[in-house]
């Protein structure tokens, strides 16, 4: 029985579901189905370190906010300070794990569950005027893989790079995975998306980027990357790499190892040179 | 129809597997959801890559052999080059696609699987006897996740580790998930699993080890480690981390990194320590 909510700290009263085809929460019906299709924007926040994001978005005044909430009825004790960082009109949902399992079509045992929306937009140049005059960049192209995507964003947060740029051709961070693998990082870096992967590259380099594209062929190994005020590194696709377009036109970096294997991890990969640039200009 | 099937280059001749309910291929009933048990030093090679590393494995003498292999019909005109690497008595199953599916639980859509077995098992101070003068090596305590199993073994190998320790919590890296993460590295990586945390790395200690804990809480940034003709690079689990008797006992290596943060990845931090520690003893 649902009746004997309590009231959350910021003053809402949680709403009970009791049928799992309750119209107010369609949007987690199926989730897994329906993360191999774009959403217009809104995505699905699960756990409680990106729910926490999510709350966070709503005070730094980011391009994210949340739509409503779907807590598993045992957990909701101890999500109330999370809860309460939300403004008190965003709905939150209680479900008993019957119900919620039925929704979200699986065992979702860990119980926390946010609809999220992208509010706003902001222009590729409009990201790249809000730089820093000495910045630290990640772009991607290609990238289709969601868990390389999600380790690039946590990388990036982790490394304080400043904002993340990516292709037309790489996959919306928002995605379900790549979002739970950023562990909410794609809430947090500030990001662009939907370039032609040359001009987006030239973009950055006319605004005083020196670009590295991180490929085994590259000619500069990471250790010897010279700093620079701004720097961007470019990662693409686990196999086919990047296009030879871009790895002729800019710098290339390559990471030392074993001669007997092709390459690292994409996620690693990116973990290490995005280290090796911030370590270069002092950043962490 | 399964009866034009060519002989391979070795001279076996592959068989055809026209039911699911064959008992032949038991071995690769429903393997997802058997995945989750011990199989008794079996374990299951999914993919090209993984099982180039099986054959070499025949040949290199190590500890891993192949029983049998099952292959998706239309894929094995491009793999007679790799099954030829066998040897002759290696059994060769081949089925089309609705039988392989039916046989696996799922839609294989890489179509190439090999059933694998230990068939030799080294003591602790035998694998550690047989290290090099100069080396370097990872050793786990706890690590209960597939992936970062998988990962940590795809770092060992990129940067040249000479072996890895397990302890007797971490899990078994032939697992399923794990080996294919690790791109097989599993099968080319020397390593002992077993022991107790503290007596694994008290034994690397005594052979001149100098053994270094990472840890979101460690004292030596991981630049500044200095270099050593033996070195062990220790990680623990990504929630808990490593026990206390662990960090006091060694020394400990952080990861600079924004301090909003908790931790990376347990897989790209291991991929950062270790390349550090190979590159500062020259060996990357």
């Amino acid at each position: 029985m649902l009746n004997d909510l309590p009231a959350l700290p910021n003053g809402a009263r949680p709403i009970a579901i009791e049928r799992a085809d309750d119209p107010r929460i369609a949007a987690f019906r199926d989730i897994k189905e329906r993360d191999l299709t774009g959403r217009h924007g809104k995505f699905i926040v699960e756990g409680t370190v990106v729910l926490r994001m999510l709350a966070a978005a709503h005070k730094t005044g980011s391009d994210f906010r949340a739509e409503c909430i779907l807590i598993l009825k045992n957990r909701l004790a101890g999500v109330l300070d999370i809860l309460s960082d939300f403004p008190a009109d965003v709905p939150v949902y209680v479900a008993e794990a019957e119900v919620l399992d039925t929704i979200v079509g699986f065992h979702l045992h860990r119980g926390i569950l946010a609809l999220g929306v992208r509010v706003g937009s902001r222009e590729r140049a409009q990201t790249i005027a809000s730089l820093p005059e000495t910045a630290l960049v990640v772009a991607g192209c290609g990238l289709s893989n969601h868990d390389n995507m999600g380790a690039m964003f946590r990388n990036a947060a982790a490394f304080m790079a400043d904002a993340v740029f990516l292709d037309a051709t790489s996959c919306d961070p928002l995605y379900r995975k790549a979002l739970r693998v950023s562990v909410g990082s794609v809430l947090s870096v500030p990001y662009h998306r939907g370039s032609d992967a040359l001009s987006m590259l030239e973009a950055l380099a006319n605004e005083g980027f020196e670009i590295w594209s991180l490929s085994p062929a590259g000619k500069t190994e990471i250790r010897h990357i010279p700093p620079s005020p701004r720097m961007a590194l470019v990662i693409g696709t686990e196999g086919e790499g990047l296009p030879p377009a871009v790895l002729s036109r800019f710098h290339s970096a390559r990471i030392a190892q074993s001669p007997q294997l092709d390459s690292l991890n994409a996620g690693t990969a990116s973990g290490l040179a995005l280290y090796q640039m911030a370590s270069a200009i002092g950043r962490i």
